[in-house]
């Protein structure tokens, strides 16, 4: 299953040329994305749209969260890009005790209480109005590039984050204008961190750590792309995506032939 | 400097069909290698058609040698692909004691002597009758598929190589039907295998050692494609050349600040 954006990345698609993607010299990232999608066409591969929130290990499959499902997989490639902007002050202290990367997911913890929904894009503004029917405030601060706002009654507010605060449990939320009080922030990146999405992967300097096969520190994981470190080029993850899909059906056929 | 085959490479060219070249479901080899000429033709990048048969570093730069020139350069990148079939018998302990991959190079050493070409494709044939024309004997022996075979006076031999036999200097070589008494032998495979080309590059199972940012074991030396491992694919090779050829510029650059 391939779990993506139906853009396949917002990164390519704004591409305005890239000349360094062997075969298409010149090319715009749409029209390159165009092809990437007619490739996925040609090899009849449906694209999954759901974010993947959480990877878990299981010792012998992954189970797989996304807001609305639970998949399992014996193998696994994480194509994820990277995190723009990393981690807010106080995200990683609070993560799990207020923080959040899957609205939809935890909205029900939050019935009649106040929450701030940060991110990107069309997907955040829906999760933002869809938790908006549960929580009794909904804020909305967007990340980078404006999309549509949600809608009444989410509140937005254009200003930056500094910082997430609380004891034990999320409390306040410090913006560059106000701080607001709440008790839970979602943050809706287009990517989440490694170690947020697949608890105990070995990391190397922001980077997923991978051998020369893409393999991860997890036996079934395999990483590609950007995610995996620089340089951040297009051909490059395209190559290591199929060193990594060769490698991943080698482990499930080995996984097989065990039985 | 761009070195190599007109036709970009022999495997490309044949291959019937390829799926995974991201962008070009299901398209010919020769067709993809006809998107990368024009690749190259469009980014006005030249193609050196030479062999070079010798990396060697100087310390602060590298020399190259083909049969016609040397070159200087700062950084190189190997991406010469796999060797196919193996050393010989004999080839490794007699290479540079009559076992050579240079014809043209060394055709004067061998002055009114006998010599064995093994070889596959034009270059080799035209490398035999050159040799000729010095050599007081010349044998060829073709390697995998044939091609147009050499002119006379060169004698063309079907056989398969067994064994290259000498004490300290290469005097005999033995085929599948016969034994030639001889001075020289040599062997002009389309790749040549990494140590013999780069001496002292680190090898691990046959392959070049590379990390992930496809630097070798000798600093600005970089390598990419099949010659760094497994799997074979062109989609990972064109990956990992635009990696290696972004952290060429980068050492190239440290190495200008340095001045």
């Amino acid at each position: 299953m391939l779990f993506g954006r139906a853009n396949l990345s917002a990164k390519l698609e704004k591409a305005p040329r890239i000349d360094n993607f062997l075969g298409f010299p010149g090319i715009s990232g749409a029209d390159l994305g165009a092809r990437f999608q007619g490739h996925l066409h040609a090899m009849d591969i449906p694209l999954q749209s759901e974010q993947v929130s959480g990877i878990f290990s299981m010792g012998d499959y992954f189970a797989l969260a996304t807001g609305k499902n639970t998949y399992e997989a014996t193998a696994v490639i994480i194509a994820g890009g990277v995190v723009t902007g990393g981690p807010f002050p106080g995200e990683e202290r609070l993560l799990g005790r207020g923080v959040g990367y899957c609205a939809t997911c935890d909205a029900p913890l939050y019935r009649n209480k106040v929450v701030a929904i940060v991110g990107s894009g069309q997907e955040a503004a829906m999760e933002a109005e869809f938790v908006a029917e549960i929580a009794r405030k909904v804020y909305y601060i967007p990340l980078g590039a404006p999309a549509a706002p949600p809608a009444a009654p989410v509140e937005v507010i254009e200003a930056k984050v500094l910082e997430i605060k609380g004891q034990d449990q999320v409390d306040s939320l410090v913006l560059s204008d106000r701080t607001l009080e709440l008790n839970g922030v979602f943050i809706l990146r287009d990517s989440l961190s490694p170690d947020a999405l697949i608890p105990g992967i070995k990391i190397e300097n922001g980077h997923i750590l991978v051998d020369q096969g893409m393999r991860t520190s997890i036996p079934g994981c395999f990483a590609a792309g950007d995610c995996t470190g620089k340089p951040y080029q297009f051909m490059r993850a395209a190559g290591q995506g199929q060193t990594a899909a060769l490698n991943a059906v080698q482990y499930i056929d080995a996984k097989k032939a065990e039985k």
